[in-house]
């Protein structure tokens, strides 16, 4: 079984009661390392003469890991556990979002100017002119972020409320990254025309759409169905997000290994919404040897079980993964934890590039071929090069609202995974540094800088 | 034509150059009280030795006022307006909302609590137990107010973008007065059945719906098809809100006049939604004896041209609304600026209560009868006894979410009306005096108290 390391995703806070003596602290936090838990931050609560309450923050593997590391704090001589509080879950009580007034609302006069009678003017004034809805409303900088709940993370048809949790969560990433007001809307039918209609009637009160965790083959029916009735930015993130910034990694792990797009033998494995999304991204950025596969293999031209996406990315070879590979230059999975094995990568050609993507397990262990691989990537925070959405998608709606975009296309995918790319100097680029951090302030303006470039270019841009 | 009062939905600031003189902002403030402008405020932006640069907040009763405002202080010799600012168009700039997150995301590990992989923690929580979406997101204190813009305030059928800056305004109200979480859904449809689709399909991510704004008749429909299909409070604002603030204004009136609420004789003008909800409200409060009246007059068994809502207001009279009026004890207006004449007045019954809601321009200017009646209220904010919405629905969502109620039933209506005019004591009651001010703390937390009461003594509270 492949060991988790501890996360903050299984954090817990022990309140605990210990002897006011010391080694006593001591004591709880070699107990803690006995048993592989990795402690953050140790509060002091209160302290008399005889005892201390203290509050230790630590990260557990896992559920089972938090109640170990709980038991082993708890069976120490002296040492009481006062409270164990999960802060994930903590964290997520009542929800992570908040909708608050920009103005103060604390006389008569206030509420006559943001509301009766004073707004009515507003309203008549968009009314009269209804291009001026982007410059007195929330509109121009507000985002839907849309479910249905059928493809949740990792996780699967678990329904929309299920999916809010994970919509909140994107909002505040709006928020915290690109000053984006976004809203989850989290629908409870997963017929392509009753949400494509749910969000067309939506429209009037957002500059675009996120749409999130739709599963495939209904999030492309979807997109387009919506991309050809709205005249907004409607952005399928699992999909386009993941595609530029697998597409900004790529680019420069050729740089590290010196191997050119245009002539690299690509696999990717996982032929879902996002594996689709990246085969076409990487087309056009000028890929030329792509060979998708699924779980029965090599997506063949002679295969008879294909969607008309399946399709798209047919190749006239078949075979397995494991035959694929041999030779190849990349390996890109966005597919399921372990799909790859070592012996696979010994197959591909010298100097492989390995994206390991599937989360919160990677196909591979990077321990376990570092060694052989001239670049790896994965979706995780705890090892180099983290390939995250959260690189894309704020910069790319930051652009398309600022230039107010009819719609996003590809050339502006590709505009930001350059831009993204570009962040990184030639000389600063290493096996284990080819791609930005998520907190890099310059991302979400380079990218927007160039989103809204290629929108103009390409004239899908509402304002010059 | 009746004659308006500045009012701060007129607001403008003025930058003005002036010489550093004494009595040169002394011409300038009589130059403004000369053509009707209120001053309000005066800031010092900026001084030398021979000039001062002031900003100069004036409310004007309408736009041309304002321009004759800005035209008076132009032409005062020495004197320069730099700038004019429409304050109410200002302070709707970029909209009136935020959508923020409530935790702080500046590191891997608040990205892993708050989002992937931690979250998924919380979704698979939810998917295993539902009712668990109330705890861990924002589904339990966020109000979708929903609006096909139909109905806009007095403006009529302006459209979904129009009625934006309404809801927005509405949603701060909703933060500010009951620290709710609520969000404008402007539906480009008009259509009751994908109206009532869209709002069941959001359902998932909303703790309830406020209905703002839908014409009659077809927002009886929408909200009855929405409370049969929902499990969740839906309030359309403009009937039952505007009914609860009515029915406890009118409760106190009655006590300043000493008449008995099931022996006055109501007549009320204008069956609108407002109308239609004011009178079930107040029928099942125990009035007995109301005669309804439209254009057409009164509303009665005779005519052939009511719609079924009409239909259930009809009283075997007949005749107009002036004939309606005489020896009536109540008036309430939800109708039109200046239905209501001096000499209708004069007609009632001795020591007359007449509510003229009509907004901005109440059924009478309450100057030309305060004489004549017992008690009088409008719904504005410069003359005593406002009959605000306000008064009502942030209480009133307030205690359903709070309580988890499967719906707003009309005792929770009749409760909510009893708690604000309870809000006045005996003692205190006044002719301009029966109502108590929006911005008195009270209101919010009394309205939720009786509704949660009365939703657990009808059974709809979700939890106890």
């Amino acid at each position: 079984m492949t060991k988790l390391t501890p996360s903050s995703s299984y954090s817990i806070a022990l309140r605990i009661r210990l002897p006011n003596q010391p080694g006593a602290l001591a004591r709880v936090t070699q107990a803690i390392a006995d048993v592989g838990g990795n402690l953050s931050q140790i509060d002091l609560i209160q302290q008399s003469a005889s005892e201390t309450v203290r509050e230790i923050c630590v990260d557990a593997a896992s559920h089972d890991h938090a109640q170990q590391i709980r038991a082993a704090v708890g069976s120490l001589p002296g040492v009481k556990v006062e409270r164990v509080v999960d802060r994930t879950f903590e964290l997520h009580r009542g929800g992570k979002l908040r909708v608050v007034g920009k103005s103060p609302l604390e006389s008569a006069a206030d509420l006559a100017m943001a509301y009766t009678p004073g707004v009515g003017r507003v309203s008549m004034q968009i009314a009269t002119d209804p291009a001026s809805v982007y410059e007195y409303t929330i509109k121009g900088n507000t985002v839907g972020i849309v479910t249905d709940g059928s493809a949740v993370l990792g996780l699967g048809d678990i329904g929309p409320e299920a999916a809010l949790p994970v919509m909140e969560g994107k909002a505040a990433l709006f928020k915290r990254f690109a000053d984006i007001d976004a809203f989850p809307l989290c629908l409870a039918t997963q017929d392509v025309e009753q949400i494509v209609a749910t969000v067309v009637h939506l429209a009037p009160g957002f500059g675009g759409f996120n749409l999130e965790d739709i599963s495939a083959p209904r999030c492309f029916a979807i997109e387009s169905k919506l991309k050809s009735r709205l005249t907004l930015p409607v952005f399928h993130d699992d999909q386009h997000g993941t595609a530029i910034v697998v597409l900004a990694a790529l680019l420069n792990a050729l740089k590290v290994a010196k191997k050119p797009l245009e002539q690299v033998r690509i696999v990717l494995n996982g032929a879902g919404a996002a594996g689709i999304a990246v085969i076409q991204l990487l087309r056009r950025a000028g890929a030329t040897h792509i060979l998708a596969c699924d779980r029965q293999g090599i997506i063949s031209r002679s295969r008879t079980d294909l969607t008309p996406e399946k399709a798209s990315v047919a190749v006239p070879e078949s075979g397995s993964l494991s035959e694929a590979l041999v030779g190849a230059d990349v390996f890109i999975g966005v597919s399921v934890a372990n799909a790859l094995t070592v012996d696979m990568v010994k197959n591909m050609a010298s100097d492989p590039i390995v994206f390991a993507l599937a989360n919160p397990v990677p196909e591979i262990q990077p321990e376990l071929i570092s060694d052989q691989v001239a670049v790896m990537a994965t979706g995780r925070s705890d090892y180099p090069n983290q390939i995250n959405n959260v690189l894309a998608f704020p910069g790319v709606f930051r652009g398309a609202l600022d230039c107010r975009a009819k719609q996003i296309n590809t050339e502006m995918c590709v505009a930001a995974s350059e831009a993204i790319a570009a962040l990184i100097p030639a000389e600063d680029l290493d096996r284990n540094w080819i791609i930005p951090s998520v907190f890099d302030g310059r991302v979400v303006s380079e990218v927007a800088a160039a989103v809204i470039q290629a929108a103009r270019q390409t004239g899908v841009a509402g304002i010059l």
